[in-house]
């Protein structure tokens, strides 16, 4: 079964929104390999070493990138915990088939050092200054889907709101009942199918930007919830590192593409409508957790 | 972070077209396992053995569901290869990290016996005659979604047509750029965020309905698309067999949570709107593929 991913130049559906795609490169008969073949380098961004964790698991190294942009207290909080060496050590106590993987301390009694152990909430954000990139079709959850910064988020212009969403690979901080219980000593990342109910009911910080299989592909844990049953079945975190403090001779100079560009619009495009030979019927249409998001090594 | 699944009453927003969870169970404030536990016997269904197949895997059983009520001619035939032993011993060749899971002969080679190599596509079928259980909430990629018998669905009213869509754990044959190069020979399972895009695109034949991590949690492939870049690699699938073929001693007793019930129209409004203490904000809305469709053993 060959999958390749191609695009069309068909038109949009004038029944449709429309703020991506609308430049030539969209409009032009691209795959997406061929959109990224095409890229200059301006279309690409390098995370900033700040916000870029190195996360080292006996399997290998997972890198995530903190999104400030939508929860400045929690991405702070996050890197104060990785500099206090909290992360060191700390297994991952759930992996639930399907949803989500998460890593902490189960007894809560790890000490967090200069960090906070809890923070009031972020689970949206006044779309005033976001440079938000939308997407052209209708989403379930949302009333407006698209990209900020390279994160996958919604908006309802409505309500001046913007929060990011929980497609795969997207990181959140865990909590307990109180909406104020979480700060990051507890993270996940999704593992499954978008679970699209938990946008604006948690704290989302960042996304895994490298080696996500080392995350999706641990067994599952058993117990409620996916948590593993026993001490024996966790996979230990080994360390946790700014990218900052990673000597240069160790750190990959891993780029990603800019949402923001018509080369990403293009990209979009391509992926709507793919007539390729082996697409029989080009869906017309894409759902945001559907829109690669493309990592490369420089 | 607690994550428990809870309904609320709150009413349907009226501007959404509704054919769900209008019961009197529906508007009640119940979770989701208030909704199960409160099931009568007549809520479930057994899947039908001659529709069921058990494949063996080295880690344990996996148990999935045919649908001949959308490809009849592909379940025919993935029955008539299951009963030719064409899967005995066959490799997991694929294992795309937030995609697809594939199996079958890489040589193409081996024979079929009495079953047919490959096949007519059956990629949408006519409404007519289908019990099409709809869900409220808009789409992304239909114009419609929902279920029937079990099986996530969608239709197109204006052109008469209803296909399956490709939701985790969705069963689909695999095939080469000609439309009737399937035929279930190669078979693949969705193991990532729901790949839309194919729908209509493939010939979905069923689902899994047990053992989906022995699936979802195996090592991916790192060639082209996937792939094991090596047999050493390869899962082999031990033997698979009809449930009707399986000596009853051995035969699990799995049951379904139908979907044409108001038992399932509440579970469905308690996924929708989760009042639980956990949520802050009810999505009020549900996605397709995030509608969970219980297994049970009686």
């Amino acid at each position: 079964m060959s999958m390749v991913a191609a695009c069309s130049s068909l038109a949009v559906p004038p029944d449709q929104p429309r703020t991506l795609a609308t430049s030539q490169a969209a409009a032009s008969k691209l795959t997406m390999d061929q959109v990224l073949s095409a890229s200059k380098p301006d279309d690409w961004r390098t995370p900033d070493p700040e916000n870029t964790i190195y996360l080292e698991l006996p399997g290998g190294l997972v890198v995530l990138e903190l999104a400030p942009q939508f929860a400045p207290r929690h991405t702070a909080n996050i890197r104060s915990l990785v500099r206090e060496h909290y992360f060191d050590g700390l297994p991952i106590v759930r992996m639930h088939d399907n949803y989500v993987v998460q890593w902490g301390d189960t007894e809560g009694k790890k000490p967090v050092g200069t960090a906070a152990r809890t923070l009031a909430p972020e689970f949206t954000r006044e779309l005033t200054g976001l440079a938000f990139h939308s997407l052209p079709d209708p989403d379930t959850y949302a009333p407006e889907t698209g990209f900020v910064d390279g994160f996958p988020a919604a908006r309802d212009r409505a309500s001046g709101q913007a929060w990011p969403v929980h497609c795969y690979a997207m990181l959140g901080a865990g909590r307990d009942v109180a909406a104020d219980s979480g700060g990051g000593t507890e993270l996940y990342v999704v593992t499954g199918h978008a679970p699209r109910h938990l946008d604006r009911n948690v704290s989302l910080a960042g996304r895994v930007i490298l080696g996500m299989e080392l995350l999706s592909a641990l067994p599952r844990g058993h117990g409620p919830l996916g948590f593993y049953e026993s001490p024996e079945q966790h996979t230990i975190i080994e360390r946790v590192r700014m990218m900052a403090d990673v000597p240069a001779t160790e750190r990959i100079a891993l780029e990603l593409l800019r949402t923001d560009t018509a080369t990403f619009d293009a990209l979009v495009e391509a992926r709507r409508n793919r007539s390729d030979d082996w697409f029989k019927v080009p869906a017309g249409r894409i759902e945001v957790c559907n829109v690669p998001l493309p990592v490369r090594v420089r």
